[in-house]
């Protein structure tokens, strides 16, 4: 029987806290939302009263936290998770921070003798309630073996990107991408709008093309070409534009970081944040498309 | 039993020549290359002296040219195929031009009372070897059809994109939206590789994430990753830099005319024109992985 | 005594006639719209019922258009300027326009055997009331020189930027990098509110420093800061965002035409065109400030 | 009579502590390099053993270091600047660190009641050896009016551009327009260079009209043009372009903290970062010029 505890209740962490209790685990759950923790409760967690009390005696240590500093002083805070985690946790954090941040906790860790993952997720909201996240794990795989059988009750695929931090890496590569695409595929399509084209034949054509991609295929940008898409209800729903820019800045981080040079990730940033500063960052990230198109 | 003059005996078409004729047309052949035409009489072409005695009798004319000017004194010059061609032929221009070139053609030949379509292809000199080009068609429904049946002697896709133009602006807005997809991986790749990422390991995660794309996943431009991509043996044969720097240019210009906002496009067309500036224009679009790393 | 024919009595058009007419010159005028010849005729000019009796008998002849096919049009149509000019007439289009258009119009022009200079002008209405505007000026010293006392009645800077055509580059790299300047001022002022600093002092102290700009300097595109400014008029008056955004396609038009790297010039293109998207092409150019910063 | 402490004695320390030696004031130097605390010990100054030893009994301590980590280790860590410092020391930092380093690092001095000025300058090794740089300075008014005398002996102007971290954001502000403008000049003359145009007539007319900025007049990128600029001796001396990268760097970061966007700054980065990869890290920033022309 695996105790778990879980910090971070939030959008994405308290549906994946909640396929833990389904799945069957021992569930002690904090956030510093006191409303959030007594919604797990009610579904059969046991609240926790703060941090360290929840990973008292705890198998596995899961976070799901929003930004690099909250998760550095969840752990290496006085009266964190390090100090108070049994010698023989294993730490899994599933947020999506900056590389730099995943490696230096996972060191203190280490220098305490505790394993450590970072395993920050793609699926969204949609995915965490569901069950059916990805995983891009990145720290030894012998810890990643002892996470499987947790992760694979909150998603459905698990990738090993490499050592520390590679799982941030790997994610932040694949985001930086996906904004490109996403743009991308808006200003093509809105090119071809703007000659006359029938954006559905268009995005046709383009899919069974060299132009081909995730967000032309599964998230087409267009209002009405892909009735399941956010672009066809008014952009809700999804993946927010806030958060997709919050990543792109992540790349830059890590870009800056290795003097890697990445224009069209760069350009693709500053695309979003105008985008954010017209008053639309709370909607899906496809509506990247207001940005050549107003109507 | 269908005439066809066929113009243009360059890299992409002479081998769609020879399609046409092993395919059982009588293919009468003009080139400003002699070399050129006899080496398509010496495998059953009618070599013919210029393009007006190429077109004479002929049911359908194609040709294949460089760009707008060569097209447009093609047809529109004294002596062109305006002039010589049949009252009741069909016109079919293959090459990638201007949206605004291929329209204002079109609407000469309509004036003289015959049919044009424009039908850029995609596919490469491969799938002009191979017969399994993609034609992307523009202009009348009816018009297409009595175009197919010699179009699938030359390739295996047709997708009639809209009206007359309306081929090239779907080629048009497919390859910018390429060149952006192989940019970005190449990008995303770099910067994970200098964060000590395996470039394989990378791939198959984005592959299998929202960062999937036709670059990606058939044309991986980090060697070593796909063995069969031009990547992977020296970024040799496959769709060169200028090409695409070419229709990153087309796709500028189209952009210019309409006054729409195409920022990763734009930047795309640079990043190829600095990549060209290094000497590399001549190696497969994929080397545009050399500008974000040298070795 | 001098006979000129001026055709193109727009905003800039009308009083640089005005000048010329004041100055003391015979002058014949034409435009298209009645309203605007009859205003100048009240003035003192003649006005022609068409170009050819405009140009009919003049020494000089001066024409300001908005664009490319405009001035073809002129020069080169049926009854146009190079077949009713007299022989020994100077030509003087100040006009911008692309310089392959003024490239071939003078070399239509010298087929004939009259001489033709490229002069376009900097300085906007004000300057074109005031009668400093600069010309830039293309073609042979000799000609440039037989219309230099016409051009100070118009203006009080004359460059010769080289031959045919050179005008207009010396012009489109000017507003090209004025553009980038432009923008990147208001990006760096935004940087600097955005910390908390106030933009009179940020201005000072970058005005006294390497990031000195005529933008900076004569033209602050933040309110408030330079009284003179359009900014600190609701950005009325000035050089308009929509006449940037023309001259910026130009230098685009210009690179691809040589295969010329310009990141930052296609960059600022792309924001301009943003910017006239969010319905603020009417506005004087310095306020692409509302792309970075909405109040 | 003033005692000084000097804390770093690279290419800019060196002969800022020599000035001020010079200047008469007492100094006690300290460097990791023992040779650089050498040399400055044989022109008069006290050399020290370690950084607590140079700031014992200091009115005065001046630091000039490479990054925020090693300022903020200077004053922050264990036996730093701020355990060693007397209580009514003057602290002046005249790195170019982030905003935010500078930021934590003055509260941390206030919480010890000592005062704290960020202090970057400008003007190079050139401006530091003649003393005549230029300081952009945040902190409080009454701690510049202390340091004044000081700075005096350094440089010859001085800016007060607002409270901690201001100098830093301003310095940033100007070298990331800097940037811009350097990079967009090169563009211009490159597009004119393109169309047969001279450059030194081209950098004339542009430095009389509104394309007139800081790097066109004062040290013009095409070699050639200004004989005493950089460019017309192989692009030696000056302001490194690793220096640029850095500073193009720093604001990228102080844009990602504020949510400002920065689209042609950004682009400026990357466009050094691609010049950099080339291996001209180490030549003048205005060699830039190279990435648009080989030759």
């Amino acid at each position: 029987m695996t105790n778990i505890a879980f910090i971070g209740l939030g959008n994405m962490g308290a549906p994946m806290a909640r396929n833990l209790v389904r799945a069957g685990f021992k569930v002690s759950v904090y956030d510093i939302s006191l409303p959030a923790v007594r919604a797990l409760a009610e579904e059969g967690a046991r609240a926790a009263g703060n941090a360290a009390d929840a990973v008292q005696g705890a198998d596995v240590v899961i976070s799901m936290l929003p930004a690099s500093q909250h998760v550095r002083d969840l752990y290496l805070g006085s009266g964190g998770v390090l100090e108070a985690a049994r010698g023989d946790a294993l730490l899994v954090d599933c947020s999506t921070i900056a590389p730099e941040a995943s490696k230096e906790i996972a060191a203190a860790a280490a220098a305490r003798g505790l394993a450590m993952l970072d395993a920050p997720v793609s699926g969204g909201t949609g995915g965490a309630a569901a069950g059916t996240l990805t995983f891009i794990v990145g720290g030894e795989g012998e810890a990643l073996e002892r996470a499987r059988p947790v992760l694979a009750a909150m998603g459905k695929s698990i990738f090993h990107a490499g050592g520390s931090g590679a799982g941030q890496v790997a994610k932040i590569c694949n985001n930086m991408l996906l904004g490109v695409l996403m743009a991308g595929t808006a200003e093509a399509l809105n090119l071809g709008v703007a000659h006359g084209l029938d954006p559905q034949v268009l995005s046709d054509i383009m899919s069974r093309s060299s132009g081909r991609n995730w967000a032309l295929e599964l998230y087409n940008p267009w209002p009405g070409v892909m009735e399941s898409a956010p672009a066809s209800r008014g952009y809700t729903g999804g993946f927010g534009s806030d958060l997709m820019l919050k990543d792109l800045g992540l790349a830059q981080q890590a870009a800056l970081g290795v003097g890697a040079a990445t224009p069209l990730g760069a350009l693709a940033r500053q695309l979003y944040q105008l985008h954010q500063q017209q008053g639309r960052g709370q909607l899906d990230f496809s509506s990247i498309k207001y940005l050549y198109r107003a109507d």
